[in-house]
Order: C-alpha cells, then sequence, then structure tokens
C-alpha cells in the first residue's frame, strides 16, 4: 500500500535535500515525465500485444522500475503545480463513468 | 487519500464491465499512456519555467484531470502487466537515495 | 520532390512574419513535435498491427496531415539548434550499416 | 540536400535487406518514433530556454543524430502507411497560413 500524499511528501524532502528545486519546474518536470513513459514504451515496441501480456521475469522486472519513475515524476509534478491528483481521480472516474455507460 | 490498489481495483471493474479487456494489452496501453502524457505537456508548450508555476484556476484544473488521466492508464497497465506499482516505487527510491546522495 | 532547406527556409520565414521567434526555443519545439507525434500515435493506439496496415482513406489522411506536422516542427527545430539534418541523416545511415550488417 | 523519396527508397531496401517488414508495421513504427522523439527531448528537459539555444558542440552532435532517427522512423513509416509526405507538408503549409494569417 501507498498513499500518494506520502509519496509527494518523501519526493519533496528528497527534492529539497538535494536542492533540486530551481529545476522542479512543472514544464520541467513534464518533460521528465514524457521521457519516462517513452523508457517504459520502448520495452513494447516491437513486442505483439500478445507478448506484451507474457513478459519475462526480467522484463517485468524493468518494466515495474520505469512505472515507478512515470508516478514519481507524475506526483512530484502534481506537488509543483500545486494540484490534489486523488482528487482529480476521483473526479476524472465520475466523468469516466457517465462518458462510457456500462450498459 | 486513495490507495493504489484499491483504484487498480475499481479500473479493473470498470473496464470488465465495458468488455475492454481485449484493448487493455500492456503494449495498447503504453500508447495510450504516452498519448495522455502529450496531452499534458501540451498545456506547457509554450510557457515558461516561471509560468509554468503560476497556472491560472481554469489551466490547473484542465491539468489535474489530465494527470488523473496518466494515472489511471498508468494503474491499469501495471494491472495488466501484473506489476506491484507500490512495491516498484519503494525500491526505486531505495536505488534513488543511493544513486543520488544527498550531500 | 521537397528539399528539406527549402521547408527550413519556408518556416523561417512563416514564423518571423508572426513573430514566433521568441517561442521558438529548441526546448519548447521539442516538446510541440512530442505532442505532434502523439497525436500522431493516437490513431493507432487501439488498432492491431494487421489494422495499422490497412488503414481506411480519411484514417490515411488524418494520419498524413499529422506526420506532417511532425516533419515541420522537427525542421524548424532543426533550424534554431544550427542542425543541418541531411547531414545527419547521411551520417546515420552509416552508423546504422554498420551497426546492423545486412548478413 | 535530400529528397524524401530517395530517402524512403533506401529505408526500403535496408529494412527489406534485414528482413525487418514483419516488425514495421505503422504500429509499431509510431511508437519508435515517439522513443526516438523522447531521447531527443532527454537532452533539454533540464535546459532553460536560452541554454537550449546556445547547445555545446557536443550536445549538438548528439541532437543532430538524434534528430536525424527521427526523420528516419517518421519517412519509413509513411512508405509503410502509403502516405506522400511530401505532399502531405505542401497541404499542412496551405491550411497552416490560412489558420494564422500574418496580418
Amino acid at each position: 500500500m501507498i498513499e500518494i500524499e506520502t509519496l509527494q511528501q518523501r519526493l519533496r524532502e528528497f527534492a529539497d535535500e538535494r536542492d533540486w528545486e530551481k529545476y522542479h519546474s512543472p514544464k520541467n518536470l513534464v518533460m521528465a515525465l514524457s521521457v519516462e513513459v517513452a523508457e517504459l514504451q520502448e520495452h513494447f515496441q516491437w513486442l505483439t500485444a500478445e507478448e506484451s501480456l507474457a513478459l519475462d521475469e526480467e522484463t517485468r522486472d524493468a518494466v515495474a522500475l520505469e512505472m515507478a519513475d512515470v508516478l514519481i515524476y507524475l506526483v512530484r509534478m502534481a506537488d509543483r503545480c500545486g494540484v490534489e491528483l486523488a482528487d482529480a481521480v476521483r473526479r476524472k472516474l465520475v466523468i469516466n463513468a457517465h462518458k462510457y455507460p456500462a450498459d
């Protein structure tokens, strides 16, 4: 279990201790986020859909750490934008439920 | 507060009820994730770093919902890859603390 | 037929006439390029590989215009970076021929 | 000078000689294109706009080769989609001239 708010607090301290605040504008962070997603995507570019569902253990582990990078930059960026990510997700789930009724 | 595991369970049910599983290969989901990050990035492409730190309320709200989409696809993808995202984040924080010592 | 150098010149004039130079830093342009690639990618995210090889005419047309946007931003960015794109491609083709021998 | 059509022909032969056609669906190629753009973007993520306009020679050279990769995948993808890229660019320039009148 991990709470987004707890993670956000830890990342803020981590950046503060390294004097990274000056680099962590939302503009820079969204670029870094985009680069991390591409590193994740790179594992899948030549795979078939079926192969992508049956990763070997080594690839799954590498993929897991890339996903962690994506989440870390997303949560850091939310903090620097003053966005409440958990609240935004709740709102988005309601929007999606209306947009795509289950039948 | 939102737990990743709870969100993962809700997204799984949401996809099941809509018969989306056949579209939700990791390969397709990482493409969708990448597209969502670009929609987020689009808000920042012509801003200065300073402007990106001082979003007006309307932009912040739009940005929040794009961030929610990113998190939703990331969590859904982790589920389809059999990745424990919270565990991966914990491991990555340890790796980063060693890679970037505070002093 | 279109030469990259001719396109670069036209895009430079186009930007100058609109006073866009101040927005066209390489940093901003690579973000815009990335967003355009995502708009292209969006057409393919839920398609199978086979479906992506057999686009209907309307989709192919939309895809063509997204590809044009990608090329336009790439050529504009090369200009603002002082990069000779045609020369870089020639060098890269030599590198690739050595890296991936045909047999 | 490099013509897009000549480059397209060379890339087709290069792929044929290596039996890569089976990997080169538009879906896979757009993913590879997106990854190459991210490798380009990575050079700029922590730079200011001003720094991005004054790259040192080594960075400019690395950036040039990443741009070449972007162009190579774009041209290869256009070929596999049956898209006439030069024609699409011409159409897009007309569209842009109408959309953004110079004054």
